[in-house]
């Protein structure tokens, strides 16, 4: 397969992004570039910025705009944010390197709270796309496992958009020990998949709620099936059955909204 | 901005694809690769194939899967496929160009139809998880302009995972006027638009219906806006606002299909 020739690498602790797949959570220090994720990170004071850097028109949107400017920024031109970044990243002249945020466990999750549950999505476009619906649909977090899921950092970040400063990531090693402990906390726990015998529109969904979601194609593991109380398939009327998981997810939330929400 | 090296272009005709962006609908032959875009052109009679490369593997798993072979592919290593493609194409074996499918006009729409006429949206992917989501979803149509759109092929077919074939693509040179003549056909136009004053759950949808969206940040064009009879936004309890735009059609079709389903 062609590739571009790889640029070597200056400093052994840079993080390259390549677009797919990711090492687990909490292994490289968190990269957020991009307008909405860069400005998310400003305006969260909980997130620890150890490196930043701007364009002379970049920052001077950020003060236009009003964001708050808790860290002083390098100016740079844009080519050294690009050196940083694969040539498809949209960096908009702004680039942070920052701490993980803090994820809180199973434990403190409220007591009627929405949770989405992951099972082996990999692709960081998809979990990056569902981390921005989960914060625009208040899910309370979103639990995945340590291994098989991408980090939460560069194309992950960008697709969640500022997301990522408002929906914590639960790791887990297990996620059927996941699963467990979301069922001592009384969390109904309904699992998608598409073979299963009851339509999502049909249940009644109650708070606490975890939606677990599997890989497209793939779906939910068998040991995760188990661990769920209700598996649901929404049915499509349609000649494609299977959605983008991004896609799934959100409809899902939507329904979930729709049918528990209290205000 | 680091790009790899451009290939020589071997011949003048060769689609090359970019990732983002697109050339208008029809200026090129369409290119269709990965299993679920390749099988559904192959169970489609209407997609006059005119190239069709497949790996050994690939075409065994066709027969496997019991895959109408109406076309006899020319059997090739992958590397072959990679040359014709950028490196992140997921090809799984599998390429062919074919004949755009035809389309009909809005003249030709079923008098109880659902369509989503998108206003600039550019992203390919975005487009492609758009198509397969309303394939999913039986969507009639989904209109779009000459312009400002990107071509039904490459990363659009692959991200629209096979939609292509069931859900036709009507290029409009004007969408203020296919709205207008949606008007005619008794279609009720929704504009999504964050800014709207009426919520989209408030609103009583019927068929024919036609959604209409916007790009992410820029929204539906005034006169886009002008041209539907409603304008409608969807409320989000949460920190972000905004949605990924293939995430917000999805919403918005099922939202749309619990409201107006006959069956």
């Amino acid at each position: 397969m062609s590739r571009p020739p790889q640029r070597p690498r200056q400093r052994p602790a840079r993080p390259v992004f390549k677009g797919r797949g990711g090492r687990p959570l909490g292994t490289e220090r968190p990269v957020l570039y991009g307008w909405h994720p860069v400005v998310e990170v400003l305006r969260n004071p909980k997130r620890r910025i150890r490196k930043f850097l701007a364009t002379e028109n970049a920052l001077k949107k950020l003060r236009e705009e009003g964001v708050p400017i808790r860290a002083e920024p390098e100016l740079v031109r844009p080519g050294e944010i690009d050196r940083l970044l694969t040539p498809d990243a949209v960096h908009q002249g702004l680039y942070i390197e920052a701490d993980a945020l803090p994820a809180p466990d199973i434990a403190d999750l409220p007591d009627n709270g929405l949770v989405l549950v992951l099972d082996q999505i990999t692709d960081p476009h998809n979990v990056g796309a569902i981390v921005r619906t989960a914060a625009a649909f208040a899910v309370d977090a979103i639990v995945t496992t340590n291994r098989h899921s991408p980090s939460a950092t560069g194309v992950l970040a960008k697709s969640a958009s500022g997301g990522l400063e408002h929906v914590p990531v639960i790791s887990v090693r297990n996620l059927a020990e996941g699963l467990g402990e979301l069922k001592e906390r009384g969390y109904l726990r309904i699992g998608l998949d598409s073979e299963a015998p009851e339509n999502l529109d049909a249940i009644a969904m109650t708070r606490p709620l975890a939606l677990v979601m599997g890989a497209e194609g793939k779906g939910l593991r068998l040991k995760t099936r188990e661990f769920c109380d209700i598996l649901a398939r929404m049915d499509m009327p349609g000649a494609i059955k299977s959605l983008n998981v991004s896609n799934a997810a959100a409809i899902a939330l939507y329904a979930a909204h729709r049918a528990t929400r209290t205000g």
